[in-house]
């Protein structure tokens, strides 16, 4: 309620500062029986991890991850699974000087307001380091969704700054730090190291997919698949746009054309991003973000300061110069803990549902 | 949980079928001694009624709302507030063709796969008209918050199909059937009538708009007020994209040009559209969404029926060619709706914070 | 949130006043595809209509139930079920010199204090006459249950004022208006004739079971079937105490006495009224609650009016001097009302638990 | 959902088993600004600490309490507050042969039943050790109530077994290891010998109250204050029965007798305890609660493994001869996060209410 909580079966409940002693969440909900183990949470925190390219930034966070609770002879129990992570890497002393102003683009002047106390050290709750507990529990989520129910979620990046990346292959993702489809990001790397030189930062646009979905999750009338989805990205750090299929490009378009057409060997395309009224279609869930630029920049800004008196702003501690690059494996995180959600309320509702006429196959491009 | 209720604290519950007896809502969590009348709500619905031109369904709805409880002399009382609008021209006849069909673009086949039942008339619950009770619930949200606050919700439409629309005037806003802050429409109207004449229909782009903000409102982590006004956004029926602030055109900004800089008289732009960390600035809330073209049009489309055969799909009731054109006054009744459940969880948690020194004023373009 | 809705899973809202036009409620998440019709629900409403015995309220409601949605062909269909409750013989005149004057072991006091504006009339939303709607949903919920699970619900009165009431057979509820399972009630007419004429009330015991019950309801640790069962019937109107199995017996019992023992033929007793760690046995649901004397008397009473000066207060209205005569059916609809919940979250999270070993038996006595 | 959150505004997610290596929880939604540090919570958790008495479980845990987040130099911040308790004095040795039964009284068998598999190290989940995180989170209840309302929660036990405890003083309470609140305690420590050298256990009774309180508090119509106070107490281990104020002895008593008369100076008595039409009155909240007898004891019983065959089953780990001895801090807790809970709802809706006339005073026995 103080919205410290994703989801309401699976309940992910997330807590925290970027530098004090630990961060982590509570997993409510999860379903017994199965295998967990601490690696399968870590693989997800790696890929996130700060400090693994010279286009990121170079803080340098294990983010060791340990069960606390919920898991039993390597197997889950059905009880709440905890999930600590020690900050070990905390400086401190690099935002001393910005504890009484105000960074431009950031948190700090509406935490400040709403909470008439903020804890400055490396933007306290409102740093993006954040992700890392709804990252782990995306992980938790994902294994479960992958042996029941052979739903997989994938990512990658699609433009960065002016720059659109074209989409070659899945395959590439994991081979470069922008976790972009193409095989050559040299002028990728050529576009960041001007940027950083810069002293400025860019935006990004992201992309998430989800494949193997089944027809049937979501609630109609205001908890839709896709409003669900819309919350769990625009909620992220940064994000300041989210589109469902054709997305914006759907105004333009006719609805002779945007109407997916059925056939009995699928759908003939996906411009519903594979959600109709709020449901899902058994297409591939197709989601686009826009991500902002970093707002610590090294560039003077102008701002106030607590007492209301202007002052210049500074920012000098590690930062992401663009924090798109990053986000892939969270957005991933994120659609597999709504779909989690989706799952399990579908069956204590509908759980009795059975049709005479399988689903038509989803129509992969 | 299952997805009917909007808000917590002001919880929303919407019950109803296009054709069936009646829809409405109940409103859970008003607060007392607010002077509240049928015509405070009527109002609002007015403004979203089908019938009010040719470019608009002619379907004719009275959309007459009765308060059946929550309210004693002329005053709310604290306790649920049920609002019941009668279905008064319902003709089931027009969808009997088609209950055994799947329409693209609409929810029949994803209705039926998760229920494994559907209520074929005109389209039961995932009709627009079961927008009209969520009106009826902004109208009580905006009454208080203009009251109790002086938050004012405005929304306008930007863009119809390819053509975009200037923005001249919010006064223009209630002179024309689109909701276009224009003074000619005419454009508008030779578009929408070669529209239907071709038998096809378009998107729409529109915005929306809360002033008089105070700082403050949202909750981090997860339950963030941008976050909330997407998942309230992209539940709407045929909405596919939300953007806060700058939107997707963030993804190409600088972050010395996107973030916002502070100043004793205010902040210097509203790249952020209102919301920074997920909490509101004070400044305007700014949100633009894009709907897609209606499904429902006369062209045949190909399809299949429940038992998985191929047939051809033609509409024929009455139907808008641009569901974005009745949009602007449910949006604004979605945005006080959000806006209201986060005022009252704010003075829950922070009711006592006092700050020594006022926020800055919103920088009104 | 508001404290209207009862339920997350199977939610429902409950709505109106006692003397407003219409009282009701929205049931959200019931499973589609149940046969449901008005009848269904007028059976229940019926079993606790007033009117019914010289020993109850003269007021004469009908109570006759509207089915305004979620129900299509005779079907559930997933979508919430709204049910409107016309009132017809509401007099307010009865209550309008009490508006001013706060009734001992009444409402009026705390919910003026709490909302500052109070609907008087007949109790306005304190009245017991909004157990109707509890009472509708309930059936909805029952017959569910009965059908898909094989659970049934039953209770009894065991005690009104000093008489206690021995338990001679479930057959004999039905026979008489006091819902005791006695063949002769002469005694409890004669105890009620003689309190009536007295111009004083008093208060009842009141028994209510599931048989047929599943192992695994419940959830650890907080929302336990025992607490839920507790919540419900506490907020009963005039309910003051709530007993599971032993219950306060169980203060003065030895630990050897009291837990009972594991056969593979059944447990051999039933101290724990069906429920361990918060989770059901298998064994029957064993509830058993008090119910105060009503408050609404002949006999003048001290108070203070809304100035905070003394005044006398005599209660004319129509009103049940034993009010727990008529609590069997609403505990009945609680009782069911909570085990439905729990049977939808049950299978949300451990739909997929499958044992080698089946349970034991119920050892019913 | 899954049951292991208490509280919606004020949300305490509870996790951990007794014999993993740490129990904790996380406090989501504690208002600003309030001094908060380990100590204030320690204190709360000593009080309930095993092993401080031959009469309670010799198990020996230092249950020393880590603040992990939500706090910044000293003062919370609005974010969540996580506290961590590691595990030090855990012996699964004491447990391993009875991993394959089912104890009687306990929730072995339901939670194998349940979720297929279960945490046999010194009951798992279902331990009464996991009242600790409920004790630390309602100190920080505690102490936001005590400073911001003046609200005062006390406890005492009023019944052990069949012995009956008078009421003395609470000055007693601290003074001995029963909670009881008489200066003599000889009679009840040779109660407890006698027990313990019987292999046996006992019940017991235990009041609780909560001074201070404000008018208004408590949602109609289901989250009743009294209704929520009953979720939480059921919802305590080896706890069977809840009475607010008279109770079951409301049942035989008069309505003449029962409603509390009120005047300008107060009320008359306090039969209500506190709660009239589920909102609190402002007289003490009057809570009184029957605990079973402990189910581990080392007299052998009667059960069945996991294969359904006939076993012994004899308990020989460290285990409270009553468990009621130590609730008395736990019951504090409860009452005081009912009572949060409440305060921060009320505020959220009822925060502008304004009335003439202040309440009228508590009588206080």
């Amino acid at each position: 309620m103080s919205g410290n909580t994703f989801g309401t079966l699976f309940a992910v409940t997330n807590f925290g500062e970027s530098h004090g002693p630990a961060i982590g969440c509570v997993i409510d909900g999860c379903p017994p029986g199965m295998e967990l183990g601490e690696a399968d949470i870590q693989a997800e925190l790696d890929r996130r991890r700060p400090g693994t390219s010279r286009h990121v930034t170079q803080r340098n966070e294990a983010d060791a991850v340990e069960i606390l609770s919920g898991v039993y002879e390597g197997r889950t129990t059905g009880t709440p699974i905890a999930l600590l992570i020690r900050n070990t890497d905390q400086r401190s002393k690099d935002y001393g000087a910005i504890a009484q102003s105000f960074r431009p683009g950031h948190a700090d002047y509406t935490y400040w307001h709403k909470f008439g106390i903020r804890d400055p050290r490396g933007g306290g709750r409102s740093s993006a380091r954040l992700t890392a507990p709804t990252v782990a529990a995306g992980a938790v989520a994902r294994k479960w969704l992958r042996e029941r129910c052979g739903i997989v979620f994938r990512g990658c990046m699609t433009q960065i700054g002016e720059l659109a990346i074209p989409f070659e292959s899945w395959d590439h993702v994991a081979e470069n730090p922008f976790f972009a489809p193409v095989a050559d990001v040299a002028p990728l790397e050529a576009y960041m190291d001007a940027l950083r030189k810069s002293g400025d930062s860019c935006g990004a646009r992201v992309r998430v997919t989800a494949t193997g979905m089944p027809v049937g999750l979501g609630e109609p009338l205001y908890d839709k698949l896709d409003a669900d989805i819309a919350w769990a990205m625009m909620g992220l750090n940064a994000v300041k746009g989210v589109e469902i299929g054709a997305g914006f490009a759907s105004v333009a378009q006719r609805g002779s054309t945007h109407g997916d057409a059925l056939t009995p060997e699928g759908f003939e395309h996906n411009n519903a991003g594979g959600v109709l009224g709020g449901i899902s279609t058994g297409q591939d869930l197709e989601v686009s973000i826009a991500i902002k630029p970093t707002s610590s920049i090294i560039t003077p800004r102008q701002s106030i300061d607590t007492a209301g008196q202007p002052v210049e702003v500074v920012t000098k501690g590690r930062h992401d110069p663009c924090v798109g690059i990053r986000a892939t494996p969270i957005v991933e995180a994120l659609l597999a803990l709504v779909v989690m959600e989706h799952v399990l309320r579908h069956r204590a509702q509908c759980g009795d549902v059975r049709l005479p006429v399988p689903p038509i196959p989803a129509a992969r491009a």
